[in-house]
């Protein structure tokens, strides 16, 4: 059979509406700088829907780092492998200060943040080695354990009794193996904000012998004291044996490090496939990554402005019925019930009639029936863009429970 | 067992010499703009190992567009996946002057290659799909194998025969599964600057049914009448399925895209795991894209530079009885014989001596007892660059055969 008949007649769960979804639900574009006030369709929408939670986008420092670290290296320098020729001393540098910042020994920077985990992963385990991970783990960790020749015990997200069940079957395991066992989970998970029980997770390092990898992709400069991450807000950031973040987020760029003591992290250096066999990380990106910490360093009221406005958001919306899950982070989901259809309907209502766009996450991201408006706060958002935003929710939800939008003409016409 | 004794105890093939190797062998800090005179430690090399195909790294034209861009948008925008926020109409244009450039109908930007192209390999691939791969496929597309969970057959090196067999058991296997067959080759091979056999896997399409996938990431901009890649320069582009290539070689960058017809495009676009669960390719270096591919297109002398120089380094070298191997590209490895420790004299003596930098590839990479130093030539390398080398490479290779290496006190301190 031919290899590509299978994708002509099955576009896959998100695929299947790409016809009426692309470039409003999916692939929409977001014009003008990254701040809470873009243009939608040449339309101004007050925006929730990027992960600019220090606001560093566009913040002037980081604007002029980014554009003057350009205007002096370019784009390509340096190029190849790091272990080849994309050394240099600002790599390192920047690699000391993240260490510092997240009280581990060292860390390396990775070349992108996706790849960089799976190669963490990769490299640290061999078929022996026993996995136990959190069912909400991001796709880049799923990806890694897909690689993986050993055995892997899922738990429920968040169930520490049954990642306790799993810890024991995984040291049972292990001990005829004659392999190590790596707990994988999340600082703050992305859609449901909700943190990873950390402390409940390193409580059980008292009866098994395990190393933990923490994604806090979300958690790293918007959560602790100092913006150290999840771990710190927890308490127990000296527990987690490999901290890793992405760039992505608060940090507003792209690449991600990995950090933990200086005799793991050597050996990652030298045993990352997709670090040895693929582009160091643009210098450009390095010194704009020196700039961004700085200011997560220097400037804590990014940090304070940002937790205002999400204690704003979630006390108004609350105030207005409306439920935010488990959230104990930035991460707000606003979470109701409907069909596709109306998730359309709605969110399309908000876009074009109350001017606020956000992210809509339907099934099967989520299960059917449900709907989660996922908005993310940011340093940046004003008091004022909250209350236009309740405002606008408390409207929409109404008219969700009139059933306006199940009889729309949008709604009808996915047949549900 | 601790998860990491093992770590601690095995550095793993490249990094068991790495107190010795690090910052000279591993990890060398080249300083300086890219271009072939570099500093190295302090002092000036002549440097051949920069995938700087066209010397676009350093070229006025993009280091104005790499700047400008990063001033207009900085190093964040957009924010987000491009399914959920990250989507440009730039993004779109330099998706449509790539596919016009490679001869597809579409194309679309993978926001790193190593990633991108793991995720389109799984994205096509379901369990009862059979691979036929060659056996010195990138890091990338092995690790792509690896998330596979259906068959895959491995052929030697452009070893037609063997793919063949291998074909016919993967078209026996498939008629029982149900799946298709997906053949994945290289246009050009990084190592040994071969070309993957494109034509003579393409004629198999007369007597196999199956799709051909080509990483051409050393072929972009390098081969072929106008620079298209392996496939143009073989005749058979309209035969290659789904072309890859990444940015950071002859576009001097980073990011990547593949390209192919329109509806399998269109399902990739909604299928990659890497790309739907991670941030898109920063716009400023979308923009930086779209003034390199200009300059392919608007200046073949680039190209024509590039050759002049690689016919004249292979011809010097050949002349002094250098093998270049099956290089039929611009990649070019210069074979040697010699243990691990002669291989670190020579090259600390071609370093040092004659201020020669290049790349060393040694065991586990290449078989026991061979030396490979792998050249890569570039526009704007000079003849009398090639001159110099030569020379210092004869030098060399008098001095290797002598044993003087085999005797220096570095080598004799591997104890081989």
């Amino acid at each position: 059979m031919d290899l590509f008949a299978k994708l002509k007649t099955n576009m896959g769960p998100l695929g299947k509406h790409s016809e009426f979804a692309d470039g409003y639900w999916s692939f929409p574009k977001l014009e003008g700088e990254i701040a809470p006030r873009m243009k939608f369709k040449g339309k101004e929408v007050l925006t929730w829907s990027l992960n600019n939670y220090l606001g560093l986008a566009n913040h002037p420092e980081v604007r002029k780092a980014d554009a003057d670290a350009a205007a002096k290296w370019g784009a390509a320098y340096p190029m190849g492998a790091r272990m080849m020729s994309g050394q240099t001393n600002l790599h390192e540098h920047l690699e000391d200060e993240l260490a510092a910042f997240v009280g581990k020994e060292k860390s390396y920077l990775l070349n992108y943040g996706y790849q960089g985990i799976m190669s963490v992963i990769d490299a640290i385990l061999n078929r022996n080695d026993v996995v136990v991970y959190d069912s909400e783990c991001h796709a880049c960790i799923i990806d890694a354990l897909r690689m993986h020749l050993g055995k892997r015990y899922v738990f429920p997200h968040n169930d520490i009794e049954s990642c306790e069940k799993q810890l024991e079957r995984a040291t049972k395991l292990a001990s005829e193996t004659g392999g190590g066992i790596l707990v994988i989970t999340e600082g703050v998970f992305g859609m449901t904000g909700d943190q990873g029980k950390l402390r409940e997770i390193c409580e059980l390092k008292k009866k098994f012998e395990f190393r933990l990898l923490v994604d806090d992709a979300h958690g790293f400069g918007t959560m602790g004291e100092t913006g150290a991450g999840t771990g710190e807000e927890q308490g127990i950031q000296d527990q987690i044996d490999l901290y890793f973040s992405t760039f992505a987020k608060s940090m507003a760029s792209i690449g991600a490090f990995i950090a933990g003591d200086a005799d793991v992290i050597l050996y990652l250096r030298y045993n990352m496939r997709s670090q040895i066999f693929a582009k160091s990380l643009p210098m450009l990106l390095v010194e704009g990554a020196l700039k961004r910490l700085e200011l997560l360093r220097s400037k804590p009221e990014l940090k304070d402005d940002l937790w205002k406005i999400v204690h704003a958001l979630r006390k108004g919306l609350h105030e207005n019925g409306f439920s935010t899950g488990k959230s104990n982070s930035p991460v707000t989901p606003v979470v109701l019930n409907g069909t596709v259809g109306e998730a359309a309907a709605l969110s399309m209502d908000l876009r074009e009639n109350y001017g606020i766009f956000c992210s809509v996450v339907i099934y099967p991201v989520v299960p059917k029936g449900m709907i989660i408006l996922r908005l993310i706060p940011t340093a940046v958002h004003t008091l004022s863009d909250v209350d236009e935003t309740v405002k606008a929710f408390a409207a929409v939800k109404d008219k969700l429970a009139s059933g306006i939008y199940k009889n729309s003409e949008l709604a009808l016409s996915f047949g549900e």
